[in-house]
Formats: structure tokens, sequence, C-alpha cells
């Protein structure tokens, strides 16, 4: 016996190893029977065809790895009270999760019907990857879980978003050795450089390197322990490592290693939470743990290697219903755990196994950290109004939106700093976003060397930045995830760097809506900015309003597209953002000074409804027909749409104009489809039913038509929009390129409205004129012409409305 | 003098330092006037507001650490005679990219007007940022590029995808230590695990910790050299330190550090050409290049710290035009270059200067290699008939559709195999997704240890397999973009893990198209299998078929949909798709027993057509007038579809259905809007003007619903596909959950078709009674009821088509 054994066995005694390998086991027996049996769960006769399910669906090889792991920390949790939140990296490992959340107890108090005992046994067994039963990942449906691990890589940035402001919170996050291959893990290891010890909890990766993904060894695994090492001290991590595949001295090795890094943890944690701590960055502690893939499992099929090679990473022994051999493989495997000294007569857990878990809240399947919405206290709101922007009229002031935001986030940081739970996230873009203002209040947070001449960084601000959108989006859900607040701010072309974390958010809150005792969390909300319009210093690359058109695939109930025309609407919006849950609400809006529309009341109004016939804008009073609606949905086609508007109310005054304004744009879709719909009958009043639309939309064209295809007026929608003519030129030679110009859309009318082509054409030729002097202005003097630049809404547009 | 500054001055010689050193400061020179002016290029007369641009707009922060980069490497270029690619991660150094180009010539030869001297330089500064002009990156229209970095994530795996079966090239590849964040990048650092030093070229990482980003430092940088080493050891790099400020010593180092790399690149590849190579991984050298952000511009600007900190990252000094205090620094910066010292009275570069660049195809803006069209060979491609499925009859077989695709992979692998251009790319899924024949021809590449019992792993493998969709994606693009062929099979959820990397990618095909010196490269190629409606194992998280309604937002010339539906159909547009260029092709197909429909002819015509009727399916005749059209894409859905029709048929034998299959989707477009669409008349010729379409599509409904809004009879299209309702279950319940079985599709055919509800009643009540017999035996058994399991196509529909 070596050092470490002598120690293990000092700690936990010979008598402790062998319960919990016995509570091992019964975890492995229960993964096993989950994959494979529909009855006989206790194997009280021989195994028969029919006790073995038709479809065998799930995967064992991850599985034996996360039981041992979660068997010793219950251990710790138990000898230390800690309250530990258990992140399942290698989502297949869904066997493993609901076996040991069912030994503690914790899954039959959720779910009644799969109670303790025989019965619970078999419907538990049952139920895994069977129609109308549960999933095969640690889904919404898996207690003590808030990471799905469906799609592989964002297990660390979780476990650190849980972190974050819950000092009290160990996350041990388990990391299988495929997962490690991805981008969005290997950037997250970076994270340690922002968490801090005093204020936030711990995070305790723990490397699983099993050695193998699907059907290939890993990367990780097959580098020596000298180059993985010298990586997580790069990283700025200890590893210790366990390693070895014989159950009992694994255990010992398991127990001395988890008990040497949380005295690591505590001993950081308690330095930096005194008068003493300089802000230093701690170095750590992680644990590698190499243990055989499948382990426990068969080590040969039909002559094959199976045990510590991917052939587990699936079902081991394919065929046991139908061929006798591998049936006989099966029952062998499972007896070998020796279920009758796990479980008494009537299937319980035997008494002495079941004292080793931990009891009620810190059970790893009942923390409240798991359910975040149990946690979650709703933020304090500034008033928007008292921030709002004086607007006397229509375009009577100047702003830059987002900037406007900013003094409203900064309020909400402010009045939000004891409860420490809001944070605003962004790749290095707050400042450039104009959202400054929140730097009155709190710093970006930063755990690295700091300079006298660094700007607003400090060990714990509130911003977080990082040059990552998977690091931000990530943080981001394990903030709210448990029951925390925040929004992050994105240029609006890269938020597709994260399009298929967000699917997964989405599912997630789809089915955790489903289930009553998940609690609602906070919304994900989104500023895009630096958008699509006002790329000025970075052309094409930067242009892409397509996030819109991802999103809008995902359930109604889920989603929400805002566009405020201006910076009192985008306050309401933002508000209103904050104040709801489980949502992913995307806001679109510019940072650069544009004119503003709306007072408080008008965009209050506007924005409860959603969509509106500006009538000061228009030519026709409500209720009257209009000769055609000049449509607009994003702050630079308002402008532009506006525009063109005071053109043919200039030269056509008989022209009858409606100029609607939709903020959100769900409304556009029937109110069958998506609660925030207008009803036919609504929509119709304000686009009409035989009019022609001329829309000017910010994203894409197609999704406003696809939106309303089912509307009565939907052959008459003309949509301008971006139509990826993209580069570096100036902004009103943007919108030219892409069509969506006044020009263009004052031209669209004239070509719409039946009969005017003829009586318009004088003006029709002076707007393709006007856009050929545009287009060699712009060449020459590399600006925009004066005429567009300076143009602003005419001062008398109020008495002109319903003339 | 050090050691090392002995040897460089030995090595290079203070003359040659003197003559990079003004090099350097030409290339900076003339990116600051790139940045800033409009006229007065050489500075000929004092600065004026005139002659600055009115919209500054590009980024000086990485440009002189870019340009003495450059400069470096031409002197080794000449010295050694290598061919070198200059890959630009950060992207916003187009700059120095421009200024570099122009100095060697190859600026001027691919644009004429932009000549040498006085006049072309005026018109290089002009065009810069200018509207009109030339982006701020190192865009398609920067020679010498093949990465816009407009995006930052991928300049290493563009690098490693330009290395692979480029035996002689050197990729030289600047990382920025704010790119260095991403995930992407941090994952890319492993793709040393996969490169071959006998037959791959080599990569050198350069990564330039300049310090800062937008507003913040960056990670590495305030990382300490002790961590720096150990993270680039666990990587698997040797890292090689250039660090300072004072432009001599720093020429010198660089010098040495480069030369010292160069010859470890040397000695690895001579060791591993040599049949003394045992396989191993060589420990592959860097370069850490440490100098200030903003290098040799101003130190201050109204009292603020630019260089060398944040500040410099765009525009140091930002009133230039309106601000003569301001010109005033802008005009003794530039004139701290020397002008007058750099170029003759013509305003060419002096001849001693210009002898340092190396000449022709060795400067590293003429490099073919950057221009991969010019050395992209076509692939001999296998007559995929020789492979194709026997298929007597329309379900007359039953088959594995990717499996077959498997055999015409391999063949492809094996024809190709001397020109080593093609590669297979996939997150560890290519036995999965059933394409395992290739193994027959090829193996997996795995540079780490070998083990007895492992399974198609080779140092010289095709296939290449990573946990990671970034890494398969950038490696791919790099190697298409430097003149190969490859496809990237992929399960269908998690392409939108790279949706981003494709939307850049489109941009670049977008706006290499309009260039004409770029020539095509081939195609970017998709396999997305495993889909959403056979997830049997794995449920929600993995069903998500939105890919297709992303890539739709794309330029139509660039990107092409395919949903064969079965074997046949595979092959053909497989083989159709290696052979086009500059397109993204997307190719949707199971991989599991399904069967098959079409015959080698069949397939082909139909491929062909794009679209059509399949006549056998149906019970109306080719021109006469069906009562309803049944319309599918997919191969779930065809599926599907014919059971509907079967249903019908035999029901309501009176009934006249014509069934219309759509292969490449893009024909639904108007041939306005989509070279592959449809012509209205042949679309109404299919769909009928006024009919009612039941449309069972692969995807979200509302792609269909887009893609032909503008068709006469799109109010009548009522389209069935996946409403994101998912879950672990069986496949026949997976598409009733979405209401894409037949049951629902037929029963949407009585509800639409005008009187046929009445008449129906009978059917639509049985079928009701079908969906609930099926969701009561699915819940049951765990498997599909055997009818719906065992429902083949009726032997005798040939002779009931048309009755």
């Amino acid at each position: 016996m070596n050092d470490e054994a002598q120690k293990a066995a000092t700690t936990t005694g010979l008598y402790q190893v062998d319960l919990m390998d016995r509570y091992w086991r019964a975890a492995n027996y229960i993964s096993v029977g989950q994959i494979y049996l529909m009855d006989n769960p206790l194997l009280r006769e021989p195994l028969k065809a029919e006790h073995v399910k038709p479809r065998l669906l799930g995967h064992w090889g991850t599985t034996p790895g996360l039981n041992f792991i979660y068997v010793h920390l219950n251990r710790v949790i138990r000898q230390r009270g800690l309250d530990v939140l258990f992140i399942c990296g290698p989502g297949h490992g869904g066997p493993a999760m609901v076996a040991n959340t069912w030994l503690e107890g914790s899954y039959s108090e959720i779910y009644p019907e799969i109670g303790q005992g025989e019965d619970g046994l078999r419907k538990l067994f049952r139920q895994f990857s069977f129609p109308g039963g549960v999933p095969s990942h640690a889904a919404p449906e898996t207690p003590g879980s808030i990471h799905e691990g469906g799609e592989l890589g964002y297990a660390l940035v979780h476990a650190f978003g849980a972190a974050f402001d819950n000092p009290d919170l160990v996350v041990a996050c388990v990391v299988g050795d495929g997962e490690a291959e991805t981008g969005p893990l290997a950037a997250a290891w970076h994270s340690n450089k922002f968490l801090n010890p005093a204020s936030d909890g711990a995070v305790l990766p723990i490397l699983h390197l099993n050695g193998y993904k699907i059907a290939n060894p890993t990367i990780l695994a097959r580098m020596d322990d000298l180059e993985l090492r010298a990586l997580f001290a790069g990283y700025g991590y200890e590893p210790f490592f366990v390693e070895g595949h014989e159950p009992v001295p694994m255990h010992r090795l398991m127990a001395t290693k988890l008990d040497t890094v949380l005295d690591r943890i505590r001993s950081i944690q308690t330095r930096a939470r005194t008068p003493f701590w300089q802000g230093e960055r701690p170095l750590w502690p992680m644990i590698v743990l190499r243990s055989p893939k499948g382990w426990t499992g068969p080590k040969e099929v039909d002559g094959k290697k199976v045990e510590d090679f991917w052939r587990s990473h699936q079902v081991p022994v394919s065929n046991a219903r139908s061929n006798a051999g591998h049936r006989k493989i099966l029952e062998d495997w499972m007896r070998s755990y020796e279920p009758e000294k796990l479980f008494d007569n009537s299937g319980r857990l035997l008494p002495e196994l079941a004292a080793l878990a931990p009891t009620r809240p810190k059970r790893m399947g009942s923390t409240p950290y798991a359910n975040g919405g149990l946690l979650k206290r709703d933020l304090v709101l500034p008033d928007w109004r008292s921030l709002a922007l004086d607007v006397p009229r229509p375009g009577g002031a100047k702003a830059e939106a987002t900037r406007i935001l900013g003094s409203y986030l900064r309020d909400v940081m402010r009045l939000n700093a004891d409860a420490r739970n809001f944070r605003l996230m962004g790749p290095d873009e707050t400042s450039s976003n104009r959202l400054d203002d929140v730097f009155e209040v709190t710093n970006r947070v930063w755990m690295q060397r700091i300079e006298p001449y660094d700007v607003h960084l400090s060990r714990d601000g509130r911003v977080m930045e990082v040059l990552s959108e998977h690091l931000c989006q990530g943080w981001l859900e394990g903030y709210l995830l448990t029951g925390r607040h925040g929004l992050f701010s994105c240029y609006e072309a890269f938020i597709h760097i994260v399009d298929s974390m967000v699917n997964q958010h989405a599912k997630w809150l789809k089915t955790s809506r489903e289930l009553a005792w998940r609690k609602p969390i906070a919304s994900l909300n989104y500023l895009l900015t630096s958008h699509v319009w006002r790329q000025d210093h970075n052309g094409f690359s930067h242009q892409d309003p397509g996030f819109a058109d991802f999103v809008a695939n995902k359930k109604a109930d889920t989603v929400r597209l805002y566009f405020p025309p201006d910076a009192n609407t985008l306050l309401w919006i933002t508000e209103h953002c904050l104040k709801t849950y489980n949502r992913i609400n995307v806001i679109t809006a510019g940072k650069q000074p544009a004119p503003q529309w709306l007072s408080v009341e008008d965009a209050e109004a506007h924005c409860r409804a959603g969509a509106g016939a500006w009538e000061w804008a228009g030519t026709v009073a409500k209720g009257e027909d209009p000769d055609v609606v000049m449509a607009c949905a994003g702050d630079v086609p308002t402008l532009e749409t506006l525009a063109a508007t005071d053109i043919l109310r200039s030269a056509l005054p008989d022209l009858k104009v409606r100029v609607v304004n939709v903020v959100d744009l769900m409304t556009l879709q029937s109110n069958s489809k998506h609660p925030h719909g207008l009803a036919d009958e609504d929509f119709d009043a304000l686009f009409t039913k035989t009019r022609p639309v001329i829309f000017a939309y910010h994203g894409y064209p197609y999704l406003i038509h696809r939106l309303t295809y089912r509307r009565a007026n939907h052959d008459n929608m003309h949509v301008h929009g971006f139509r990826e003519e993209g580069t570096t030129t100036t902004p009103f030679d943007m919108v030219v390129l892409n069509e969506l110009d006044r020009f263009h859309l004052a031209l669209a009318a004239i070509k719409h409205v039946p009969g005017l082509a003829e009586r318009a054409k004088g003006l029709a030729a002076e707007l393709q004129a006007k856009l050929v002097e545009h287009r060699a202005y712009v060449r020459e003097y590399g600006e925009d012409m004066p005429e567009v630049q300076e143009w602003n809404w005419p001062e008398n547009s109020a008495t002109k409305a319903g003339d």
C-alpha cells in the first residue's frame, strides 16, 4: 500500500470504502437496468427476452465514471456540509443522473409515480429512452441538472455561470474528454480569470479521460501526463490525477484527492475572504480522472474489445432481446453488481447504503441551485420614465439610443448591487456599444494583473467582457439557470456564433415550461447593436441581420423579437424584457446618433400595442382608408420610411399615406400562431386588406413574408430589407445598395399604388436622378450628401397629419 | 550585446537591419496614409484639412506588428526560397496587407489602376475604407489573403487546412491576442495532432501579444511567460519569445528567432521525410511576439495614453480633419517614418528597399496558394451508376442511403489518392453516419499514440475526425481555399455550431465571384445526416433542421439545398456537388434502412429536373388535372407521402392525386430569384394554380412558404414539417408528434380538397382512430406498430398509376 492509499484507508476506512463501492454498484446496476430492462428489475427470475426492451437506446460508456464521481461527491457533501451543484458534461450520462437521484430519493419526491422499491424501479427502467418516458441526457426532466449536454461544449461555461455571485456553492463540473475537444470548452478553461474567490463560488473541474468518443480515441486522453499538466498549468489550474481501474484502490485514491482539492478550495476562499487578500488570482485545483470507458461492463462481446474502448460508448451488448448469448452476457453483467447486497427484498436501497446520501436540499438532485426559479428574486427596476429622453415632437431630438439605455442599465446595476444578481455580458463591446454609463457604478471583472493606467477593471466588476461570444452566452445561461438576471450586448452579425447554444437554451426552456416543478427563470435578453446598417468601419463581414430568422423558428411561447425605433421605445422594451421569464428576448437597436420620434407617453402606448399607425407621420386620419401603407420595423428603416413619406407628401399631397411602425415583430403573426400576434381584424385595420404595403424591414425581407403569409393582404406586401449587398461605405449608401433608402421606398409606392406610376412620372424620374447623384457624390467625397445627412422630420409635420 | 543580439548582428548585418527597418517604416507610413489621407500622399506640402478623409475608418493598433512580421518573412523567403502563405488573423490588419502587397508590387499587378508611384499611392490611400473602395480587412479583394478575419477565431484552422497535403508550404499564421480568446481558436492549437510532417506542410503560429482588444487588456497578454510557456507546451508547441519595443533590437531578435524556428521546421520535416521516422508527433515551434499595440504611433493624444494601449485600436488621432492640433500629431507621426528616405521623387519605393521583397510567385501577395483556384485540379470521379443500387420497381429495395454513398466516397478517395486533394471531415461520425466503406482505402489521420487494438487510425489517413465542428469546418475551408476538395459529414442539428463560419465563407465566395483574378474554388459540400426524424437515441437536443433556413438567406448564386429521397438520388446529387465550384451545397439524407424509389435512369432524370411528378405514385396521368397534389421533400417525408397516397388511393379510388417530389429545394423559388428556380409555368404544371398542395417537408414548414410565396398557388400550400415537437421516441411517433405522418397527411388532403370532408367522413374517423391506436401501442410496447413498420409500397402500384 503506498502512502496515498494508506491515507485514504485511514480517512475513510475499509468499511466506508465497501459501503461506497456498493452504493456505486447500485448506481451502475440501475444505469444498466435503464438501458436494457422493461421488467424483472431485481432479476428475481432469469432474464427472458420479454424483460428486455425492444429498442435499446442509451449510453453506457460514460456512466460508471459519472456514478463513481457522484458517490464520492455525496461523501464530501455529508462530511463537509457543502452545497454542490453537479454539472454532467457528458450529456449521454443521463442514466447516471437518473440512477443517483433515484437512489438518494430526490427522483421519487419530484416524480411520486416513480417510487422507491421494486415497482418504482420497474417504472424507472422502463421509462428511460422509451416513448412517453424520459430522455437519455441530463435533460430538464432530470432532477439536479441545469445542463442537458446533448450538444457538447458548454459544461464549463455553465459551471462558471452558476458559480458567479454564489460564494457558498461548489460546482462540480464533469468534462468529458470528447467535449474537451470542442472550441467553447477549450476557451472556457480561461473562465478562472473572471472568478473572484471572495465573492463567487468555486468550480471544481473533473476532466474525465475515459479515452474514447463514438469511434475514436480522444485527443486529451492520448496526451501524456506531462503535456496535460503543462496544458492545465498554462490554463491556471493545478491538476490532481486519479487513475486506475481496480475499484477499491480507485475509491481510496478518489477520496484522498477529493479531500485534497476541497481543502485547497477552502483555503483559497478563506484567504480571499480576509482583509489580507491582495486580489491575486489563485491556482484553482482540478481533478483528472482516468478510468476505463464502460468500466465494470462486459470486457468483450463477440470476441471484440468493449470495456476500455469505444465499443462501450452506447449499448455494449446489442442483441440482448433476440440473442440468448447476448442476454446471458447482460444477465451476468448485472448480477456482477450483486443486487442482493444492494437492495432489500422490496427493492429499496439497503439502509446502510441509503445513509451515504446527503439529506434534503443537500442532495445534488434536490439542490435549489439546479432549479434556479426557486432562488430567483425579481430585479428592482428604476422608473424608465425618469431616464427617458425629452422628445417635444417627432424628430425633435437626436440621441444615441444605446447610450440612453446605458443610463438605465447603470441604475439597474445600482439598485441591485446588494442583491448581486444582475450582470452585463459582452465581447469587449460595452463601451463600443455606448453603454459606458454602467461604469459609473461598476467595472469589468478582471482577475489578471491590473495596470495603473487600466480603465474600469476591478476584481468585483459586474460587467463581463471576453472576446468570445460562446463564453458570454454560456456564463449568462449558467447565471440565469441558477436564478439570476442578465443582458448580453453583442454585435448583431456575430450573435450567429452562438446560434446553436441559443437553440439548446430554447429547447431547455420549452421542456422546462412543461414541468411544474421547474420554476420559471429570468429571460435570456439580447441587445443586438452595431447592426447591419452601421458597419461603417467593418463592412460586409460584419453585416448579417439573420439572427431574427433563426430565433423565429423556435416555439412561439419562447421567443420575442423587438425593433424599437428610438431611445424611449428601447427603454420601455428593455424594462419589459427584464421583467419577463422563460423567454428569449432579442432587441435590435442602433448606437449611432439618430432622430427620436416618441415621447414617454407615446413610446409606452406604442410599445404596449407592439405595432401601430403613426398618424402624425401619414396623411390619413385614423379609420380613413389609405392609398398606400408605408410600414417599417427597425431604427434605420423607420428613418428612411419617414423620409420617403415626406417626399411623397410634398410631391403628391393628395396621396393618402399611412405610416405603420412595428416594434414587436411577432405582432405580424396571427394570434393563433403567437401570443403577441394581432387578431386578423386588428392587422387588417393597420395594413388594410387590399392596399399596397411598402414594408421597410431591418433584416432579410423573407421574414416579413413568412410572418404575414396567412394575412389577407399578404400579396400586397413589398418588403425592402437586407439583400446581402454590403461593403465598407457610408450609412446612406448601405441603404441604397439594398434599396431600403427613402428614394427606393418612395419609388416602390409610386410603382405599386394603382395608377400612380403615370401620375408621378416626374417624381419618379427625379428620385432616380437623386440616386445617381448620390452614388457620384459618395464616391467623390467619401461621405453622404448633405441633403440626406441633414434631413430632419419637418417641423410642421404635426399640423400636416390628418390634412 | 548579448549572445542572441550578437548572432542577429552577424546573421543580418547592421546594414541589413537598417534596410529592413526602412522597409517596415515604409509599410507603416502607407498604412497610416490609408487610414487618413485622400491626397498629398508623399507629404510634399504641409498637411491640410482637405487632404484628410472626412470619415476616418480603419484600425491602426495591430498594423505595425503585422508589418513587422511581413518584412521579416520577406527576408526568410528570399534567403531560403520558401513558399509562404500569410494568414492575417487580426482581420483589422487590412492596411498592413494592402501596404505590403503594394510595396512588393503584387497589388499593382492585380490592380493596374493602382500603380507604383505617387499617383498610385494617392489612389491606394483614398480607396481604403472609402465608398466604392476596398474593405478594412484582409478581404477577398486583398492579394495574398485566404482569410478575411472580419469574424475572429478561424486563423489557425484556416492555416492548418492550407497546410494539409501541401508539403512544401509554410503557413505563417498571425494570431491576435484578442482572437486567441475565442473558442474555435483555443481548440485549433490541437490541430497539430492531425498534421503529418512528412506529407503536410508546416504551420508557424505567431501569437501577437500586443496587449489589448477594443477596450480591454487581453487574457493571454496578461499571463506571465511561465504560464504561457506551460500552456503552449501543453498544446504541443515550443514557444520562442520576441519581446520589446526598440526597433533595432527587435529586428535582430525577430530575425534570429525566425531563423531558429525555420531551422526547426526544416529539421522536423527532413527527419519525417526519411525512412527512419517512426511516426512520432514533433514538437512544432511557434513565435510569441510581444510588441506594443499601435507601435510607433502617437504616444499620447489629448493627454491620454495611446501607444501600447487599447486607445490605439482604431484611429488614434480622431479629428485630424477638423482639428489642427490633431492634424499636427498626424503629420509629425507620418513624417517620423522619414518618407524621403523610403520613396524616390516619383513616389516609388527606393530600389535598395524594393530589393528586399521576394520575386514573382514567392511574394506573399502573389503566391498561388492564396488563390486556390489557380492550383485546383478537378477530381477524378467514379461512375456513380456503377455503384448505384438496383431498384427494380419503386419500393423494390431497401438500403441505407449514406452507406451506398460511402462506397462512392471510397472510390473518390481511391481515384484521387495520388493527387492527394480530397478529404472527408466529420466530428467523430464517419462510421456512425455509415460511410465506413471509405476505410477500405484510407484511415483517420491521427498523430497521437496508436494502440494495437485501434481501428482505422494512421499517420496518413484522409478522413479527419475531431469532436469539433469548428475545426472540421475551418480545416475544410482552408483546404478548399488553397485549391483542394472535400466533404463535411455532420449530424444535422449540430451544423448550427458553424452557422457563423458558413456565413463568412458565403460572404467570401460572393465577393470573390466579383473579382476576375480570383479563380473559382471547389464548393463547400455538406452531408447532413443523423437528421431530425431519426434521433431515436438522442431526442430533442439533437433535433433541428434549421440550417437550410439559415443558408437560404445567402445569395442565390452561392447556395443549394438538396433533399435526395433515396440512395440513387443521393449518389447523383453528390457527384453533381463535387463537380461544382464556388458554392455551398447542403445535402440532407438519412442513414437508416429505408425503401428505395428510383432506378438509375429515373434518379438521373429526376435530379436533373430538381423536382417532378411521380406518376407511378399518383392516380393521374401526366397533364391530367389532379384534385390534390401530395408534395414531398426529404426521405422521411417522401415515405410518409407515399404511404398517405396509398391510403387515399385505396379508400377513395376516384380521388385524383398527383405526387410531386422535390429534390432540389431551390426549384421552388422563382427563376427570377434563383438560377435553379422553376419558371412559373413549369411550377404551375406541377403544383397547379388552384388545387390544394399537401406538402410534407423535412424541415421547418416556413421555408416552403417563403420559397413559394410569389407562386400563383401559394395560398393552397399546406406544409407539414418540423414543429419543434421532439423527444426520445420511435421514428413513427416523431412524425406523428409533428403531424408529418401518413395519417395526418391523408387527413389534410381530406380537409382541403373541396367537398371531400363530407364524402370521406368514414376514412377520416378511421385515420383518427389509427392515431389513437398508434399512441397507445408505442407507449405500451416501446416500438412502432407492425402496420407502419412493415408498410411497403404496394407491389401493384405501377399498374395502379393512371387508373
